[in-house]
């Protein structure tokens, strides 16, 4: 009882220390949760693709395995690294060929709760994602005729298609390839301190952290990063104050233009979703920031048109810190063994 | 009782049955004791290289981390993925630059067991072979300045080094780098059904494996791909009797030659470890052979002088079915996040 008594003071006494010196209001948590929202703590539905144990295991194995890519060399894992922050912290990718690719490859990880798939969100959802990169010349350089036939080569996978999707009578398609890619994704949720913060815990997140989330409010950050994912929600023209430098933002690039074809959308992007943005660098599509500070100053500047001084900088990215999750646990997987009727891979550009 | 009863009556049946159309002898397993070695059940010592917890951590994470590469592109386990049998099912690998290996990417699973590593025996354990790819201009093109430089930028590696290599005043260098490599590398041991039977389960292989094991040895085989790894303690020129075509054995690759510098190392090689070989597609040093069944073949005409006819030939590669063992499971690791003083990516080519 003495002992209980002591730790229960010495918890207020804490509790005292951080608030005497606090300048974020008593509200904070409840401001920030009409603008943010926690991750669930089950996986989320998705739509037309039913989530089983299946399908995770089966998205799983096609999630790490280079035979989807023309040369044998890239997996989605490649440029979506689960043990990276769920990107591959280069400018932009290495693909087929040694070729880069247009932008910054982004994080797959809780990808799931985007509005829409890629930096001009020209894809819906996770599951007609999957079959870009696949097909991409710069990236896997793949073909869905091939990566069937690759899939029914070996009789292992063949038997976790009709596992996953029981009753079709060909469950081996690129439809499907997608979907269970689609369904392994859904898992890859990495709740963070900031999620424990607006599920009441106030301890979970540091005074500079709090002051930060205050700021990233007060500013205007978080009117295009809200939501779930503290951005992914919307499309927003990058430069909406001020253009930033052709490095930042090259002109050849119009985002969603290409997606929508209307002037409005020039240089318009998906919001980045900014969970795990501490782990991501480098930043913005073109890849061209590597400090995270750096990056929220160029926000300042080109979207909220006001010079963030250094401290203000400072504390926002210790609320970003706080948007660094726990990823899950996965276990490689071991995947089937080629037969004779296997496609062979190749190195050759335009094959 | 009568359950048991009937239960053992049924187990007395089968290998009744197995027996009655059993040709092979009743000794073969014995005679097997003496030409091969099951797994151990537990990791293997190393040379100078104490294995604990710590240095297993790390040296998996080391393996995944694509940044020890030039490019931020391969990881080890590129090439020796460890979820398609540790290798990586290419001819020869892809690697900085999208140049081309000279030779296959030999499996990294029970790779510990090796007389010496690589092909031509060139490194003498794991931990000098760790060094070579990550410095080779067309695997991994890095230098071990660049590697403890990225290594001593992330203060979660400087940690890791600390914990696996305590008491060092300096622990991140690239010779514990490689050691730390080394002992992750000394736990992938994929026990086989041929251990289970090695160690006394006459039931682990089928009739066709044990005649193939039969055959293995009454040929000749096991002369050179004996011991623990049914391979991997010698070395033998390869084409003894009869040298196999160019496009198998090409001219230019003079195999220990290189090494040793004598003649008599012409077209030499370090005898193949067969473990997991239905896994390890395509075949020889050259990678130009993909059906394991031409593999025994050329083997046969090459290595014994004699054309193995096709019932022998599926014997044998039944027997080598039963080396396909179980890998270990491997949590992916989640890796250090970069900071501003970690080296940033390069594609280029001799930079």
């Amino acid at each position: 009882m003495r002992k209980f008594l002591y730790t229960l003071a010495a918890g207020v006494l804490a509790t005292t220390a951080v608030y005497a010196s606090d300048p974020v209001p008593a509200e904070l948590r409840q401001s920030a949760l009409e603008i943010f929202r926690p991750l669930p703590s089950t996986i989320p539905a998705v739509k037309d693709n039913p989530i089983t144990a299946e399908k995770i295991a089966l998205g799983k194995a096609l999630f790490f395995d280079p035979r989807m890519s023309a040369s044998g060399v890239f997996a989605c894992n490649s440029c979506h690294n689960v043990g990276t922050g769920g990107d591959d912290n280069l400018e932009t990718s290495i693909g087929h060929g040694w070729q880069k690719g247009p932008r910054n490859s982004p994080t797959v990880f809780n990808a799931v709760f985007n509005v829409a798939q890629f930096w001009d969100g020209r894809a819906d959802d996770l599951k007609a994602q999957a079959k870009g990169p696949v097909q991409a010349g710069v990236e896997m350089a793949n073909t869905p005729v091939q990566v069937v036939a690759t899939l029914n080569s070996m009789p292992q996978y063949v038997e976790w298609f009709k596992a996953a999707f029981p009753g079709e009578d060909d469950p081996v398609t690129f439809d499907n390839f997608a979907k269970a890619i689609e369904a392994f994704e859904a898992t890859l949720i990495t709740p963070a301190p900031f999620d424990a913060y607006l599920n009441g815990d106030e301890n979970a997140l540091t005074l500079e952290a709090k002051q930060g989330l205050q700021l990233f409010m007060d500013k205007g950050c978080a009117s295009c990063h809200g939501g779930i994912n503290v951005g992914g929600e919307g499309y927003y023209p990058f430069g909406l104050v001020e253009k930033p430098g052709a490095d930042v933002l090259p002109e050849n690039d119009k985002g969603r233009f290409a997606v929508t074809n209307t002037a409005d959308d020039s240089y318009v992007f998906r919001a980045a979703p900014l969970r795990n943005v501490a782990l991501t660098a480098p930043y913005f599509h073109s890849g061209k920031v590597w400090d995270l500070k750096q990056a929220v100053a160029v926000m300042g500047t080109a979207q909220l048109g006001e010079e963030l001084n250094d401290r203000d900088v400072d504390l926002i990215v210790a609320f970003l810190g706080s948007l660094t999750g726990k990823a899950p646990d996965i276990i490689y997987p071991i995947l089937p063994a080629e037969t004779a009727a296997t496609p062979k891979p190749t190195a050759n550009i335009n094959n």
